[in-house]
């Protein structure tokens, strides 16, 4: 057993141990090298001394998205820019969010998403072939050298219409996926009403971006022909490999060699029973460029207690319950409804009512904003309105990575349809 | 000087030399590896030992993008698929091109790439951002890999809005900026618009995917205060790495390391008088997964004669004067008619009269596909129609990786705006 997958299995007092070590020379670097962390250690009175213990870290304050904001481009960085290979970048609340790799960070991604690879049962004979949106560019760029970092071929996400993209997996005879569950199902409802036999090479799918129910996942094992493994991850720190199944595919198993986790209540911010569902709450505990501490996924999820049947001794959580801040995970890609909210002021000058509507067109989601026209919106002609509707769509596409079409409605009918709600997902 | 740049000041029997041992050992492994190409060789009563001299090549047969196509997917490979690491696809006239790359070829590609960029002032203080179209993928992976390899940090192209990536520009303090020119005129016409001032890190634009004219690249310079380097490159072989400008700029000089160039008249074949535009013609020399003898690339240029002041004896061909084969050049993109009208077929269940209009909208190229009205589009409503241009519309952006908007119009106004063309370029 390599020591990568030695890791997995540390006894409780290994992992404590180990964990107090990391977490001491993570709070130690950023107090020393990020002003905004010091400040806030400063303003709680809390020096990197007072970590004696794993328990010390619920003294440390949260970081937010909000803050990830505050912060650009790179007073979070707690390497200097020269010492940055590589700088990503995504939407976030409001504006951009920027995430900065060193050349240690890219490797460390790089094992630890062949470690999930690994644990699907990815191996050197492998052709996986990646069909993820734009949206998803960090993690494209991480699964595929995971990929490469355990020897297989990769197909990377070129532009494909899903015909050509099924020849391509059937000619090339892939033998492990990657998708996200949506687009997974939307697949395999193409291919049944086009007539289309399921690609016979196909062993593996391994799923990421969002949950999936266990009827769904059933339903592609069967029709396929595969076995599904699940990944997990969290953008601003690291994509799939973050958490991942094992053979039990009793929930992620977290990489608890990279990660701190809590999970808390949204509202109050005080670690949750045991087994009950809250915000996960993660501290990193080998990144170099953008350390995070405490910082609020925004995922729902619960703990899962006892020992996996695996052997494994890293922390499970169960899957992804929903959204404790105002996102919502379209085709894996989040969409926070106040960057959507700054491209309507940017379109219209004010942010006019509007719907969010995530439709499940055969299987695939496809998302409509529906904007309740009023005099605001005023244009000289109908083709005036479309233009600028047009231009939202683009800059939405572009923001984000996924298409949105953008709709006119009365308003009446739009309070009808959205109750005081601002998403909707069939 | 390193070996790598060594290489492009070889004296003329030294390239002639080299050149020779180079062809005779692809010649002889496409003859033993590739039966397509063996097949066309004995077809003509030419074996691997007739190549005794480089004038030879000139008897070898041609290989078109028909050719990649019936010989998709990978009867093409020279070697076995377990030896790909890397497949990428993009679109050819009527059906995906596949290309591999085995892990000396990602070597050899990075090294050319990164060639450029040093040639074009590229150095590891550098920061390197990305702006290219999704359908430039293939392109995206070479630069981003050339540019890790020379040790700059590298912006990959994330979906962003362009005011977005004019911000990340500023606040990264972006030295380089990989684009196309179309893009760069956009940019220059979006911040001139917007008041903004162009960013004062920016020290080099590197342009690839299209050619610009004089006045547009001095305005280009003077704008941002920059210096231009044009790259240039043909997807079924290396992007750009393959013609890169010298400090003289004076047409791309190709990596004679890599490729045997010769131009021809596309109508007969027949090598051209020295000077004349004609169709450039490429062999690879170190090419392992793909290997392409005498590919016609339907891009029309010629030699420029006489030695380089630069001292570098490699070839040198003046910029991409059109296209010889029914494709057009679009924001770096190859968009192939037949291509088009495959998906048309797909969509109507036949090919209406159509036209593919390359609008400038403030510098931005858009693509709109005229569609003739005519009964057999017949759909029993208004929306119906829209419903299956959207559908044309997503397939052909999922093909391409670029928006193209369908616009049904009368065939009288078709043909007035048309006269017979099928495609209109502002």
């Amino acid at each position: 057993m390599e020591l990568e997958q030695k890791v997995e299995y540390l006894s409780e007092e290994g992992w404590r141990q180990w964990h107090l070590e990391l977490l001491q020379s993570t709070i130690n670097r950023v107090y020393h090298r990020v002003p905004f962390y010091r400040k806030l250690m400063d303003e709680q009175g809390i020096s990197p001394e007072d970590i004696t213990d794993l328990s010390a870290l619920k003294k440390l304050p949260f970081t937010t998205r909000e803050h990830l904001e505050e912060n650009y481009p790179y007073d979070l960085f707690a390497v200097p820019l020269k010492d940055i290979v590589r700088l990503h970048t995504f939407p976030g609340p409001r504006t951009p969010i920027v995430k900065g790799f060193t050349r240690r960070d890219l490797t460390s991604i790089r094992r630890l998403t062949a470690r999930f690879m690994r644990t699907s049962g990815v191996s050197s004979e492998d052709i996986v072939q990646i069909c993820l949106d734009p949206g998803m560019s960090v993690w494209i760029e991480e699964l595929k050298e995971g990929a490469e970092e355990v020897g297989a071929s990769v197909i990377p996400p070129d532009p494909q219409s899903v015909t050509n993209r099924i020849r391509i997996m059937k000619d090339f005879r892939t033998t492990v996926l990657v998708t996200t569950p949506s687009y997974a199902l939307y697949l395999l409802h193409f291919m049944q009403t086009q007539g289309i036999r399921p690609p016979e090479s196909l062993r593996i799918l391994l799923l990421v971006g969002e949950g999936i129910a266990s009827a769904e996942r059933l339903k592609l094992e069967q029709a396929f022909g595969v076995t599904t493994r699940l990944g997990y991850g969290v953008t601003e720190a690291v994509g799939p490999g973050m958490g991942y199944e094992c053979e039990e595919r009793k929930g992620y198993h977290l990489a608890a060699d990279y990660f701190l986790a809590e999970i808390v209540d949204p509202e109050t911010g005080q670690e949750v029973a045991p087994g009950t569902v809250g915000e996960l709450v993660i501290t990193t505990l080998a990144v170099k460029a953008n350390p995070l501490i405490r910082f609020r996924t925004g995922d729902l999820c619960r703990f899962l207690e006892g020992p996996c049947p695996c052997g494994r001794t890293t922390p499970r959580i169960s899957q992804i319950l929903g959204q404790a801040d105002g996102r919502v995970s379209i085709r894996g890609i989040k969409v926070s409804l106040s960057y959507v909210e700054t491209l309507l002021k940017e379109t219209y000058g004010h942010v006019p009512e509007y719907l969010l509507y995530v439709r499940r067109h055969n299987f695939l989601e496809e998302l409509e904003l529906w904007v309740a026209i009023n005099e605001k919106l005023f244009e000289p002609s109908i083709l005036g309105l479309h233009q600028v509707a047009e231009k939202f769509e683009r800059a939405f596409e572009e923001t984000f990575g996924l298409p949105c079409r953008l709709k006119l409605v009365e308003k009446d009918h739009l309070d009808q349809v959205a109750r005081g709600r601002k998403i909707i997902k069939e």
